[in-house]
C-alpha cells in the first residue's frame, strides 16, 4: 500500500517536508488555508529541487514536482492520506483546534505528526478520540538538508504510530531518532542549549572571542560530531572506552557543570554584544546571501557524507 | 628567519606535532629521554605520513620525514630551536621540572609551549626567571588532521610571545584560537563538557538511546556545527540574527540551564550503562578499527573541506 502524505501549512516547513516526500517518490497534497501561500510554496519549492539538482543530489526537478498536488480544502486534501504531516502555527489553542479538524477528516489510523519544536504532543491531543496515532516528528530545518527527525510520542500513542513513523522517515531518507519520554526541547535542542550557554558564558565573561568560540567547534568538536556524535567520540578518546575516557575526564566535566552559576546567559546585554561581534563581521544586509552559501555547504557536505556506507 | 621546532617527548601528541611542523617545511627535533620510544616514534611517523599522502593530503612522505631529527640529548636537541612545543606528563610537579630545564638550555626568546590539555601555563612557568615566553598551545588529537589549537597565555606572558605563536599555528595550517583568561578546560573541553553533561543525563534518565543520541549529533547539530560553529548557526537561524534568535529561542535555552540538578553526571553507574550499550554496537576488540576508520574519515572530511575557500 503506497504512503499518501498530507502536509497541513505550506509555510517554509511544510514545503520542506513536501520535498523530503516527493524526493523519495511519495505523493504529497500540500493543504493551507491560504490560496497565495499555495502558489508562492510551489515556487519555492521548485527552487530547491534545482537547487538540490545543481549540487547533484537529485536527477531531475519535475518527477518529484509532479508529486506534489496543493489544496486549500482541508477535507479533500486529507481524507485519502496515510500519514499527515502538520506544520501550524507554534501555539497550543491554534493545534488543539487543528487535531480537531484533522481528526474529523482523516481515517481513523492515520498517523498525526506534528512539526513543532517545542509543544509536547500530549498538550494537544489528549481531548482527540484517537490520540494513540498522534505523536511529534520534529525535523530540523531545512529537513531534505539535515535528515534527523525526533520522533517523539505522548503516553497515548501507540507502539504501532510510532513504528510507523519511524519506517516512513527511514523510507524518506531520513534519520529518525526515538524520544521515549515527553520532555521539554526533546534531545536536540537539549544539547544545542546546553553547549550555547556555557558558549554564551565564555563569550560574555570575556574569555574568548564569538569568532573564536566558532572556530573552536568548526575547527574542532564539529569534526568528529558531524559523522560520529558526541558519545561514540569520547568512546573511541580513551584506549578502554567510555569508562576509562570518564575517569580520566569526568572530574574536568564535573567541575565546569557545578561552575555554572544561576545568571542568565541569555541577557540583552549579552545579546546585544554578540550582535555586535557578529554585524561586524557578517552586516545584516549580508544574511540571506550567507544563508544561501549555508544550504549550499550543507549540501557539499551531504554529497560528501553520501561516499560513505550508513555507520 | 626560519623557525626551528623543538619538540619534548616523542609520545602521542609529539609524534603528531613534529608531523604538523614538518609537513609545513619547518626543521623540527624531536627529543625524548628514551631512545627506544624515539625508534618507535619514527616509524609511526613515517606509517602517519602515508596514510596522508594515500588520502591525498600530502604530496610525498619522505621530504616531511626528512625534515625531522631525532635526538635524546636535551641541550643539543633544544639550543638552536625558536620554538618548543612541550608534550611532557600531565602533572604540574614534573612540568615545573621540565620548565627548569628548558630554561637553562633554550635561548631566552624562544616561545615555550606546552601541550597540557588541564594544567593553566601560570602553575608551571611562574618560579621562571622568563616566564613570559611561556604559553599553553593546547592541540586536539591528532593535531595533524584536526586544525584547532587553544592558545592559552598566563597573566605573565608576552604578546609578542601570543602573536608569534598564533602566526606560526597559521603557518602550520592549524587553526589557532586565543583564550583570553586562564581558565580550566579552556574552551574547546568546556564547551565540550557541557553537551556532554546533558547529553548523560538524557540518556542516564531513560529519555534516549547513547545510539540514538550520537544520531541526533551527528545527522542533525554536527552538519552546521562543521563547517559553522554554534553561534554563527543561530545567527542565521532567525530572520533578524542572534538577537531575534535569543528573544525566541533564549526561554527554552534558560528552562534547560535551569533543569540540570546537582548530580553528577558522570556516575560510575551511568558510565557503565552507557559501556554497555556501546560494547553491544562495538565490541572492545575493534575500537582499533573503529578508531582507524575514525581518522580515515576526518581525512577525507579535510580533504573535502580544502574544496571550499577559508571562511
Amino acid at each position: 500500500m503506497t504512503t499518501r502524505i498530507g502536509i497541513l501549512g505550506a509555510g517554509l516547513i511544510g514545503r520542506a517536508w513536501a520535498i523530503v516526500f516527493a524526493r523519495a517518490g511519495m505523493p504529497v497534497t500540500l493543504y493551507d488555508v491560504d490560496a497565495g501561500t499555495l502558489d508562492k510554496a510551489r515556487e519555492a519549492i521548485r527552487q530547491s529541487l534545482a537547487d538540490l539538482q545543481q549540487a547533484g543530489l537529485i536527477e531531475d526537478t519535475e518527477a518529484p514536482l509532479s508529486r506534489i498536488r496543493t489544496a486549500s480544502n482541508l477535507a479533500s486534501a486529507m481524507t485519502d492520506a496515510t500519514y499527515i504531516q502538520e506544520c501550524g502555527p507554534e501555539d497550543v489553542e491554534a493545534k488543539r483546534r487543528i487535531y480537531t479538524n484533522l481528526e474529523a477528516v482523516a481515517a481513523e489510523d492515520t498517523v498525526l505528526a506534528s512539526s513543532t519544536s517545542g509543544i509536547a504532543a500530549s498538550q494537544f491531543t489528549e481531548h482527540l478520540r484517537h490520540p494513540e496515532r498522534c505523536l511529534v516528528a520534529h525535523p530540523v530545518n531545512p529537513p531534505y538538508l539535515i535528515p534527523l527527525v525526533e520522533v517523539a510520542p505522548s503516553p497515548a500513542t501507540s507502539e504501532s504510530a510510532v513504528d510507523r513513523t519511524m519506517q516512513l522517515m527511514v523510507q524518506a531518507q531520513q534519520a529518525p531518532i526515538l524520544v521515549r519520554k515527553e520532555i521539554q526541547g526533546f534531545i536536540l535542542n537539549r544539547l544545542q542549549g546546553a553547549l550555547l550557554n556555557e558558549a554564551l558564558r565564555l563569550f560574555r565573561d570575556g574569555y574568548v572571542s564569538a569568532e573564536d568560540l566558532d572556530k573552536t567547534v568548526k575547527h574542532g568538536l564539529g569534526l568528529r560530531w558531524s559523522f560520529m556524535g558526541p558519545l561514540e567520540t569520547i568512546d573511541l578518546n580513551a584506549p578502554n572506552g567510555v569508562v576509562d575516557y570518564g575517569q580520566r575526564y569526568g572530574p574536568l566535566y564535573r567541575d565546569v557543570d557545578r561552575q555554572r552559576g544561576d545568571d542568565d546567559p541569555w541577557a540583552p546585554a549579552t545579546l546585544a554584544a554578540l550582535d555586535q561581534e557578529r554585524r561586524e563581521r557578517l552586516p545584516t544586509a549580508g544574511l540571506a546571501d550567507r544563508q544561501a552559501w549555508r544550504d549550499r555547504r550543507l549540501m557539499a557536505l551531504m554529497a560528501h557524507q553520501r561516499s560513505f556506507s550508513p555507520s
